[in-house]
């Protein structure tokens, strides 16, 4: 019976892992040098959290089921709630601002596609408990400091829903159709918005894509809108603090992101070539869903990698990972010496803990060995041999050059690199 | 509204993530050294893909749901009938033996109590394609030495299931009534295995605790019993390769582990102290799993790690793994130097990678920031002011001795440890 895995879920494999791993370490780096530490929430969650403020979209998207007690459990969609639950239950009496981070799967019912899993995963950051522009140009800053050091290329844009809904609020739209509005702005149906409102400024303002005087140009088309000027003057203050630290971006005010628990700055990072998937990074300001899952009321802001898709921009942009090759084989060169290749393996693998070391564990002959040595690309060879062993000598083969020596057994480390 | 998160789960703050990451990192440096390649399996498989040898007992346990398609899925309950599954999907045209470990979480809807959660982790290896004892003594050897980094006191039982199997065959119990046997072993309910048979032998031989001398107590019983005394000399072969590498290990018969698809050899290994869930590690070899998946004949041994359990053993036997508190926090005297303190930290924490590196986000008055600064238990401060900035300067305070001086801004890093 042949059982195949579910659908929209992946095997990683050794190399696949490696280069997880690799790009994993090098995110975390960075992530420590701005005081951020690691958290893990669970797998799985009570459903009436992603209820509260995810937005609908997302809950047609979740893996919901039932424990015995006929409560109803979700796999995380998403961290930002998670993270906020436990920051209530847990983090609420710490020192702030606490700087948290995340590496896990989150899981969504999409239809499979280049760049969609149904098992996906993010890394992200919470800035939890300071409203300070500082606060919301160190996440940005904290994410493109990431993406410098994994050599990639990408584009910046950033907005503020403060400067939209402030003119939305203005002209009288209710909540609801803000949010259906919020909606059609994130898949381009302009179309369906206009049956909602007629409003030339509106559409222009969301048609901006330029540096930083695009906020010169949205000032002046939003003259008497006190709101949406707050919220620009706040967005300028933000990127003052990114160009100190040269910091490329374009403003796009037509970002609003998928999850409605945003209230003002929002990010979103792309990479070229990445086909319809090409969002590699997307955060923003939360100011009150801490509030609304029974915390204080408590300013937050965070965003989120996907980090399969990072890997993907990477192989795309041709930065290579190389895996290791074990560094060590240890073959016995017949039956009679087996016992003392065990042993031999067995301390090297003590002494040398840095080292990838190998022992054949087929019972091949000697000559199999080194064939084996040869397909699995190991860089050294031992071969044990009694009459050297009365020496307290093996022989070392280097497979690369194909030179061999005798070599002392205390002397091997000496001898390999 | 406050929601909560659900029973038998946890949320990990940064002090258990630190030790978590720590200790994983260690256990993985010492799979490494075996040249084992680390893997990752989805969080859910489909249900059949357990239902097939992991034991009714498992499968009263498990998170199971529906997907859209109607298909039952499920949490994965345990790691190696999907890691087989694998093998057969992805490895199989690989060279063997292949060496593979997972660090992820499993899900077991268990009530909740001391040591047993919902969601837990292990750490577990598969070595795939080899029958000789060499790989037996290996997987055991590499959990051994993993928990003698680690620092952890700890006790080695060992088995080998053709033992009883080949006894029971011979008295001609049922397949059948042999699973009912060896979970009440596992229970330890001799009393119902008396209402199936009666076997002096039987219960003098899982009743045995001894050294390497059982197996000569054994044999001495099993007088006949051809695939018994078969199963004694492959384990005494493991066995004389544990002596080589000094491991210590008491032979318990009584030792049969919960999951079904166990065919030889079987260990545990447990820590004093730690309650009824004391039992930190459990493999063996299951040669008849792949092809029961589907995949061509392979025989193949591993072990898993009950991760949880191995950091509340290392809390109980007072291991410490200290946190690391941040290196420096840049703090501006006034407001007037604010733009120069954030423009300093960014340099910093691109130049210090290796540093933890803080900033303060709260808009707090220099006294304020000095007393955060004790809280969190920050290494430096350095004090950004307008005066010494003029000259290229910033003071540096140790906040452990209370030490203040002034240094050369590019000498900054010459001055912390």
């Amino acid at each position: 019976m042949k059982i195949e895995r579910p659908r929209g879920t992946r095997d990683f494999l050794p190399e696949d892992m490696w280069k997880r791993r690799f790009t994993e370490n090098a995110i975390m780096e960075v992530l420590n040098s701005y005081n951020y530490e690691e958290i893990l929430i669970p797998t799985f969650e009570h459903l009436e959290l992603f209820e509260i403020k995810s937005g609908e979209e997302i809950k047609k998207h979740m893996y919901v089921f039932e424990d015995k007690g006929k409560r109803n459990l979700c796999l995380r969609p998403e961290a930002t709630a998670s993270v906020c639950r436990m920051f209530v239950e847990n983090l609420r009496n710490r020192q702030l601002p606490i700087r948290l981070y995340y590496s896990c799967p989150m899981f969504r019912y999409d239809e499979p596609q280049k760049g969609r899993y149904r098992e996906f995963w993010q890394i992200g950051v919470e800035l939890i408990g300071s409203k300070s522009s500082e606060s919301d140009a160190e996440v940005i800053a904290l994410a493109i400091d990431i993406l410098k050091k994994l050599g990639l290329k990408f584009k910046l844009e950033i907005s503020h829903l403060g400067i939209i809904r402030g003119l939305l609020n203005d002209l009288g739209i209710s909540k609801d159709n803000q949010s259906m509005i919020f909606s059609y702005i994130d898949k381009g149906d302009l179309e369906n918005i206009k049956k909602i409102m007629k409003s030339d400024i509106f559409f222009k303002l969301i048609d901006i894509r330029r540096k930083r005087d695009a906020l010169e140009l949205a000032h002046s088309m939003l003259d008497g809108h006190e709101n949406s000027i707050n919220a620009l003057k706040e967005l300028q203050k933000i990127l003052r603090l990114l160009d100190f630290s040269e910091i490329e971006y374009e403003v796009n005010l037509g970002i609003v992101r998928g999850l409605e628990y945003y209230t003002g700055m929002v990010f979103e990072i792309s990479v070229p070539n990445l086909g319809a998937q090409n969002q590699i990074c997307g955060g923003g300001r939360y100011d009150e869903l801490i509030e609304l899952l029974g915390g204080p009321k408590t300013p937050a802001v965070g965003f989120a990698f996907g980090f399969d898709r990072i890997i993907e921009a990477m192989e795309m942009q041709k930065i290579e990972i190389l895996s290791k090759n074990p560094d060590l084989l240890i073959a016995p060169a017949n039956d009679s010496v087996r016992d003392a290749a065990w042993k031999l393996t067995m301390k090297l693998r003590k002494n040398l803990v840095e080292k990838r070391i190998d022992i054949d564990l087929m019972n091949r002959k000697l000559e199999k060995i080194l064939e084996y040595a040869s397909r699995i690309g190991v860089k050294n060879v031992i071969i044990v041999g009694e009459k050297d062993l009365s020496k307290n000598k093996v022989a070392l083969r280097n497979m690369k050059t194909g030179e061999q020596k005798l070599v002392e057994i205390d002397e091997i480390a000496k001898n390999i690199d």
